[in-house]
C-alpha cells in the first residue's frame, strides 16, 4: 500500500491509512496501534488526534454520508430520466465501495454505536425514496411500465440489492474471513439492481440497459 | 415467555431456550448464565451439556441447515410449477424467521466460526441454485418469460432479498438495537421476493400471483 502523501495534515492521513485499512483487512482485525504502526508514527501522536478507533469509525462514515446524500439528490425542476438512474446506481455502488468496511461488518458496526445506526436508516431510506422517485420520472417519461404498487416494492428491492450486495458476494466467495478483495463485485452488483429495473422497461430502453448492463459483467 | 415442556431433555430444552432467548433479544446480549437462569437450572449443569455458548449456536445452526436442506429441494421427476415457488419461498421465510438471531447478526456470527461460514455459504448456494431450477421450471412451462440471463440475475437477486430482509428491515424499523419484534416483515419478505418475479410471468399467472402477493401484505 502507498503511503498517503507527506504534505496531508496527521489528521487527515489517519483518516485516509484507517480507511485503507478497514478496507483492505476488515474493521474489526486493525487496532489503533495497526494504524500508528502504517503510518510511522507513535500511539500518542494518533491519540492527540483520536480518543479511540470508534471515533475515526465515525468521522469515515461522516465522510461517507456526505457523499452519498450527494449521490441520493433527486433532480429537481426536470422529469428523472434512465440517466439519473444510472447516475444513481453508480454513485451508490462507488460510494459503497470507497467506504465498504461498514458494509462488511454493518450488524457489527451498528449495533456498537446507535448515532451511526441513526445515520445509516436515514441513508436507507433516501437510497428507497431516490430509488422511488427516479422510477416514477421514468414512468412519466413513458419508458417504463409499473403501478405504484409495482415502484414501491422495486424501490425497496433496489435498496436490498445495493446495500447487501457485497456482504453476499463475500460470504459466497470464499470460506474463510480472511482475503477481501473482491474487485469484480462491484459490477456485478450494478449488474444485478439493473437487472430488477429492465423488466419494467418498454422495448428500446430495456434493450439499451441490457446492452449497457452486459459491459458492467465484463 | 413460556417455559418449555418439563418432559423435555434438559439438552433440547437448552437448545429451545436459547433459541427464543436469542431471537428475542439478540444472540450478543444473551449469556449462558442468562440461558441457565431462565432455565431455572445451574449454570454447572448447563456446562454439562454445553461447553460455551458457540457450541449451543452450532448445534442450533445444524437443526436450521436440516430444515433448509429440505426447504431447498428441487422437485425431481417433474417439472417444477408456480406451487413449487411459493413452497419454496414459505419455507425458506419460515426458517430464517425461526432462526432469525442468526441472520440479523450474521456478520458477526460468522466471521467467529469458520464452520459456521462454510456451511452458510452452501446454504447460499443452494438458495441461488433452486431458486433457478424452480424459474427454469416456470419457463418450460410456458408460464414465465425469462432468458436464461434473465434466470441467473433473477435467482441471486431472490437469494439476496431472502437472505438480508430482515436486515434491512430492522434497520429500518427502528434507531435502537434494542426491541427485535417485527412479525409483519416476514411477509413482506415474501411479498418482496415475489414482486421480483412478477414481472417475468404471463398474463395469468402474473395477476394470480399479485392476488396472492397482497394477501402477504395484509
Amino acid at each position: 500500500m502507498d503511503p498517503p502523501p507527506v504534505f496531508m495534515k496527521t489528521r487527515d492521513r489517519i483518516l485516509q491509512t484507517s480507511l485503507q485499512l478497514f478496507n483492505e483487512q476488515g474493521e474489526p482485525r486493525i487496532t489503533t496501534n495497526h494504524i500508528a504502526d502504517e503510518l510511522d508514527i507513535s500511539p500518542g501522536n494518533l491519540y492527540y488526534h483520536f480518543r479511540s478507533k470508534d471515533e475515526i469509525i465515525e468521522l469515515l462514515f461522516q465522510q461517507f454520508e456526505r457523499r452519498m446524500d450527494t449521490a441520493l439528490q433527486t433532480p429537481e425542476r426536470r422529469v428523472p430520466n434512465m440517466e439519473d438512474m444510472w447516475l444513481y446506481l453508480h454513485l451508490v455502488f462507488e460510494n459503497i465501495w470507497e467506504y465498504r468496511f461498514l458494509y462488511r461488518d454493518l450488524d457489527n458496526i451498528l449495533s456498537r454505536n446507535k448515532k451511526l445506526r441513526t445515520h445509516f436508516r436515514r441513508i436507507l431510506e433516501r437510497k428507497v425514496s431516490t430509488a422511488a422517485a427516479i422510477c416514477k420520472g421514468l414512468v412519466d417519461a413513458g419508458v417504463m411500465n409499473a403501478t405504484s404498487e409495482d415502484i414501491a416494492a422495486l424501490a425497496r428491492n433496489i435498496a436490498v440489492v445495493a446495500t447487501y450486495w457485497l456482504n453476499f458476494q463475500s460470504v459466497r466467495a470464499s470460506a474463510s474471513a480472511a482475503p477481501r478483495n473482491d474487485g469484480n463485485n462491484l459490477g456485478l452488483g450494478v449488474y444485478q439492481v439493473l437487472a430488477l429495473v429492465a423488466p419494467f422497461l418498454n422495448g428500446e430502453a430495456r434493450r439499451l440497459l441490457q446492452q449497457i448492463s452486459r459491459e458492467y459483467l465484463a
